[in-house]
């Protein structure tokens, strides 16, 4: 059939052809059913929608994508014809009922994911079914290889690569901000490619923003590494493992992540950007996304497993993740605790000891020394890690003169004082997060949260508990009311012990 | 956040508003959240969709219908709020992990399809868990009911109501026209809805509007039925249950019905018009839904189950279905061949024998005979049948003069013959389909199949084996290419014995 291209001033993730019902019913085709469009030598499949008014008979709405795809102008008449399905909905539907998957369909949906070749209800039909059966071994290691395959990929020439990841789930998390420098400055390679926040009040990539540069291209982050040793990059600039970023976007209205999709997820990255090292950090505890120390020894198996079939080293660090790690939540907070810590060689605990802990195992990995920790801890002290972190913020265009007085941070801010004499029961991860957020992190850089006292710590009645940061005076005002409601930190008049004590793998 | 309106000229069913990626990351806003548009006293709320160049900062596209909603104008400033996820949402992730749900939760989740407050992804996860866990008859009778009390009911005030309904998948099953008018001119009230064809050749509504007006509402059905006993109208003219028609929506991409869903979705129908007596007809064999006769009776067991909860009489036909009923396939092929029976009182055995059955089994549970098949069987042969089906098409704005001949059908024809002496082993119920789909049907009324020999019959080389019938030139020849590459009708030169016999519950 020939129809007459109109123009939907909408665009799409996915080609889609908006058909009046008229020429549909003569087709035969159905919202979901996939059609083909050609104009002169080019084509396209797209979805069908079907018009409720605004296109007429003989008409065939497309946006302007799908137009300069075909090289076709509005009026022009294209040739349209119905296409069945992909292969790779065949496949869904076996997993679907539960059954394995071979590696050539694996492969067939990861390919149709990053083309935009399957619609939402197919691509949550995936995920869910993963999340419903699970995938043994070979289906993820399959997945994982079709993930790094579809996407770009870094081949170092020479170097030892290392890398880390955290799962997350746990806020404040900037440890990256020093292992990196910590590692780099110690002679390895440590390409890390971090993501923005989601759901979060900061993630690395967002914190790193702050001083520098995130957006980088795959060979600007091998340039940048094999010149400086180490970057932080945002990974979402990049089209390493594309197919994860349209899996993600299924996962977040439904708040899941598989198991076999987080492995995948991950590891794909680490394969992707040719690392030999990996240390993987899991978080567990109230609030985060593994709920005790047994789950998150079974994901630390999965992960090793999985690594070791793809040729990469991994370690997991089981990390304790019931509170914040250190004390400032929020891009501009997180950087400028970040630079705090290597300019004086210390930070709170949590910070401090996790950082090193896990820069530690990745230089015992790549045979740097025996004692990792004890190494990486000289590395601090000696301020060649801050030396180190300085070269990578200019080689990212950022200003090798920063110190952690200079980062700007929100200059409206709020004080919360403790109502009694007792000591910290809770420092509540999820509401620390909605009110970094509600402050306006991690758009607005300055917003988030400082915590004065962590879990365990003794305080007398107006004691300083936490203070908001803002930008903007309504988003203050939000993020107080939140935080009077919510209390990110609560105060008892007596504990009975200090549990869980800080513990690192 | 007050926002400019600018109209997006596309109509969804959900209602999107499309913000800038900066409005959106100023509200921490991604991709499936949802936001509430405000205008004076006016409010909806709308899905987030984030624009990839059309829509400035400072602006939110919106739909002409959300601008109805909300009363407002293109350039109109509108407040917009952040606000969270329905609690159906919820109750979906708790089916999802596999757990029960309470009645409250299952009518809000149908309360929240029937308003289009949830996104497809949302509803695909819904549809697909109740696939992969299924739901227990608790579950069933609440989302039945739910199904039930979101739509349109129909009460009336005398008589005995009764109704059929066939699970469907076998193709030319036009034994409503037969069943409508004989139960009716046997005193009992029939209001049958029918559903139009989505993936098969012809639809019971599709079938009768070749003789009559099937949108009717459900004023209309009380009415008619009241005056002359019976109806065929199309369901989907009414808004009863009319939560069916948007899982059915997600149900058609992944080619899915869950058990629990295809029980709720056939009993809210007849539990809404008022039925007191109900059979349900279930095809069983080769290409149909249910692919033997165990599973035929699990499925029966449970419409007989949930239909006493529901306080409806329910029996159900296990019918044979591995080749189409009677001999003609397509719209008006069908009412065609309805019509002949009607007038003649015989007709191929697949279709009066499967007719009667089922009316018989309707007079009896009412009490009109203690034979019904019988009864039906001098109902249809005196006459009364034909004289109550042309009541019940001028009732519908139809001509009472109508007859089998004077019902027109597609011009194009095409014979195929046997090639070789031997008899009828096969003929497949999907190729059958394919094949009249692509001779124009359901959309070409005229357009169709017919059948000149069934599965056992001996043929002789060069006997005529089917027909197509077309409107179109250009349909007739795809649907003659297709048939003789997928042979509708397969020909063997022995064979051992004619199985499976036809058998009926």
């Amino acid at each position: 059939m020939k129809l007459r291209v109109k123009l939907i001033p909408v665009k799409m993730d996915r080609a889609s052809a908006i058909l009046s019902q008229e020429d549909a019913q003569e087709l035969g085709l159905l919202v979901g059913d996939r059609i083909k469009l050609i104009f002169g030598k080019k084509s396209i499949v797209a979805d069908v929608q079907i018009a409720t008014g605004m296109i007429e008979r003989g008409e065939i709405g497309i946006s302007k994508n799908v137009m300069d795809h075909l090289e076709v102008e509005e009026g022009g008449e294209i040739e349209v014809h119905p296409v069945s399905k992909p292969p790779s909905v065949e496949y869904i539907r076996k997993k679907m009922d539960g059954h394995k998957l071979k590696r050539e369909e694996i492969y067939s949906i990861i390919a149709d994911i990053v083309n935009n070749a399957l619609n939402e209800i197919e691509l949550s039909a995936f995920v869910l079914s993963n999340y419903f059966y699970g995938m043994d071994m070979d289906e993820i290691e399959w997945m994982t290889r079709a993930m790094i395959e579809t996407g770009e990929t870094v081949k170092f020439e020479r170097g030892t690569i290392v890398d880390k990841h955290s799962i997350g789930g746990v806020p404040g998390n900037k440890i990256s901000l020093l292992i990196v420098p910590i590692v780099a400055a110690s002679g390895l390679y440590i390409p890390k490619t971090a993501s923005r926040a989601i759901t979060s009040a900061s993630g690395t990539a967002d914190t790193m923003e702050v001083l520098a540069d995130v957006c980088l291209s795959v060979d600007e982050i091998q340039e940048i590494t094999e010149r400086v040793g180490g970057v932080i990059a945002w990974g979402g600039a990049t089209n390493i493992a594309p197919a994860d970023d349209k899996i993600i976007k299924v996962e977040y209205p439904l708040s899941i992540d598989p198991h076999s999709q987080l492995l995948a997820s991950v590891m794909a990255k680490k394969g992707a950007i040719g690392a030999q090292f990996v240390v993987i950090d899991i978080p567990v505890g109230s609030g985060t996304k593994v709920p005790d120390i047994d789950k998150g020894r079974d994901l630390a198996n999965d992960f090793v497993t999985l690594g070791r079939r793809l040729g990469l080293n991994v370690t997991c660090a089981i990390t304790y993740g019931s509170q914040p790690v250190g004390k400032a939540v929020g891009p501009a907070l997180e950087a400028r605790e970040a630079l705090e810590t290597l300019e004086k060689g210390k930070a709170p605990k949590t910070l401090i000891e996790k950082s090193l802990g896990i820069a530690g195992t990745l230089l015992e990995m790549a045979g740097i020394a025996a004692d990792g920790m004890e190494y990486a801890r000289q590395v601090l002290e000696s301020g060649k890690a801050l030396k180190k972190f300085k070269e990578i913020i200019e080689a990212q265009g950022g200003d090798p003169n920063v110190s952690s007085e200079s980062v700007a941070v929100g200059d409206k801010t709020y004080d919360f004082f403790s109502p009694i004499d007792g000591a910290v029961s809770k420092v509540d991860n999820k509401v620390v997060v909605k009110v970094a957020r509600a402050a306006g992190a991690p758009k607005d850089k300055g917003a988030g949260i400082v915590l004065h006292k962590k879990i365990g710590q003794h305080v007398r009645k107006g004691d300083k508990l936490f203070t908001i940061y803002a930008e903007k005076d309504w988003k203050l005002d939000q993020a107080i009311e939140l935080a009077m409601r919510e209390s990110p930190v609560k105060v008892s008049g007596m504990i009975l012990e200090r549990y869980p004590s800080y513990r690192y793998y």
